[in-house]
């Protein structure tokens, strides 16, 4: 079972590019997906299902429609399904992100930052 | 949607007890949950989910019949559905549990540790 250890600082030193989520874990038919965010990502939202974000280290902004939610190291929020938001960050920040196998980063709205593939670390 | 966010310092400072898991948040049918353990848990598996463990302060071991699994802060660990293990700390530990909405903290194993309510912090 120890081979089943993961180390979230270990597996942030293997990648660098921003908006490009790696998956670290499976439960059940979930995904824990690391990401180091900088800049501003695209309005979407995900028809089908809750996201949760959880900043391990920096800071945030998940924006909204009606108003801009800042978050920091040790603070999380679950984007109920449907809801449009828009994560940016000033500074890199490096988040964790939990949400159902096969979710699309960008929504419905396909674009250069749109992922097509798992990409585990 | 500011009043969505959530502080996993600030909810840990809402409870005490040792073993005695509050929800923070639900995404889909899963819920977070913040604990402080301390001690030996009880052997126990979960016959139809994975669940999940991050430690968020100190270390814990992840008890298992072939061997344990030491985790520290910022290590996680995904049991798989029907692996018996038991959760142990010497010092207390502060962890955040992911797994469905319903399952119960003893397993099977029924006993004065086990929770039968949810409690929302």
């Amino acid at each position: 079972m120890l081979s089943k250890k993961i180390s979230l600082k270990e597996k942030y030193s293997k990648f660098n590019k921003h908006w490009s989520p790696r998956i670290i874990a499976e439960m059940n038919d979930y995904q824990f997906k690391l990401a180091k965010i900088k800049g501003e990502f695209v309005w979407h939202d995900h028809k089908d299902t809750d996201e949760t974000f959880i900043v391990m280290e920096g800071e945030m902004i998940l924006k909204f429609r009606d108003g801009d939610v800042p978050l920091s190291e040790g603070e999380m929020f679950v984007v109920p399904k449907g809801v449009e938001h828009k994560p940016c960050a000033k500074n890199e920040c490096k988040i964790l992100v939990i949400e159902p196998r096969g979710v699309i980063n960008t929504g419905d709205e396909k674009n250069e930052l749109t992922i097509n593939e798992d990409m585990w670390i």
